[in-house]
């Protein structure tokens, strides 16, 4: 018996023409697309931006991702997908799982691949890199992440990022679940932040003073921070 | 009069296939390309990955970089490069400056940048990102940088990195310079790390427990380190 070869394949963060040539390649010759769903999106954006390059014939199967914080749940649904590939893998059959932005970068994907490794051999097990939405984000608007010798921190909006809000260089992800706080201490440590939603989508959004009260009352949940002392200043300049 | 468009490229780590769609699409176009030059390299390594997708008839020109810490010969240099790019933008040519990874981190890019962007229209530069070094290292390896609400310090390892080495996700880039110092710190704080150089090269290697006495007494300057508490561990299991 032969496994076939199982992909993690990141598809960057919105923009299909940020795919990179082999993620292209690798969704072109597989059997079977692994797509993440869940109920945030009725379509999965990973899908819509990989569907234009796999066969018209290829398979699809979606992994259930529960939105919880319940590790049981959460643990039943890595484990229970990860058990739907594996038996595909063991059939021979390619299978891409698909993931937005990188695939190493907060995505579900290292769950799962966490689930497979004992079960598959590793060297059947191929990761291919994307296009993080905070790379795109920074191209978008022509700003530096980090020069020279500066660190640059990369921080989810979870509890306790208080402690990390004077790092120069920061990037805070998934910021809609708690943007009106996250404003107001960015505001007490006087640093400046472009919010950017859905880059490379059609509805991307680009504040450079983003308000707390939004005039729709929405947060889209692909939103991220570029926080930056410099950031306002070079904006009042211009 | 109409100017040239000005695209920062960039063109991933090293693998040609890890370019994406876009900077395949505006190499392809481009009049110029904008190639960096220091000593490091007889010919430049961005160049390698691009150049197989420039028209045979392109142009080029090298944008010298110094490679000195001494901020009035640097500022000197980019000025210099940036001028010849305007110029060319000026006669309306399109100019493509190409950088390893991605032109927002740790990239000259942004210092010519910052050079240009009084000089011509900013919406004729447009950047173009790419895969960064750290997302093909850990691609290579199958590991996460991050995952759920932890955060990622990305460290060039220069003066003063002390404070951070106890970073549970923690990338320290440009370790070439001072490896044996790096290691043996990690080591007093029980980190564990893995050294990739060169990822997706022909020379590319994998040390899962570097050493810093290396048996060739060479570090390749495209290396960085993943450091994570389980990558030691998990390493043992297998």
């Amino acid at each position: 018996m032969t496994w076939g070869r199982f992909y993690g394949v990141g598809v960057g963060p919105g923009d299909p023409q940020l795919l990179t040539l082999k993620a292209v390649e690798v969704l072109r010759k597989t059997d079977v697309i692994a797509i993440p769903k869940s109920k945030l999106e009725r379509e999965s954006v990973a899908w819509e931006i990989a569907k234009g390059h796999c066969r018209p014939d290829v398979g699809q199967i979606e992994i259930e991702l529960p939105m919880t914080s319940e590790r049981e749940v959460l643990e039943q649904a890595w484990e229970s997908g990860a058990e739907r590939i594996r038996r595909l893998l063991a059939d021979g059959q390619t299978v891409a799982f698909i993931t937005l932005g990188d695939p190493s970068l907060y995505s579900t994907y290292t769950y799962l691949l966490d689930k497979l490794k004992g079960k598959i051999p590793e060297e059947r097990i191929e990761t291919v890199p994307g296009i993080m939405a905070l790379a795109a984000a920074a191209a978008r608007v022509n700003l530096p992440l980090a020069e020279g010798d500066e660190p640059l921190l990369i921080l989810p909006s979870g509890e306790g990022i208080e402690d990390y809000l004077g790092f120069p260089n920061l990037v805070l992800m998934k910021v809609s679940r708690r943007l009106p706080e996250i404003l107001a201490r960015l505001k007490d440590k006087d640093r400046a932040a472009v919010l950017l939603s859905r880059v490379g989508h059609d509805t991307e959004r680009i504040e450079w003073n983003p308000e707390a009260q939004r005039p729709d009352g929405k947060i889209d949940y692909l939103s991220l921070l570029i926080v930056k002392g410099a950031v306002g200043r070079a904006e009042e300049e211009n």
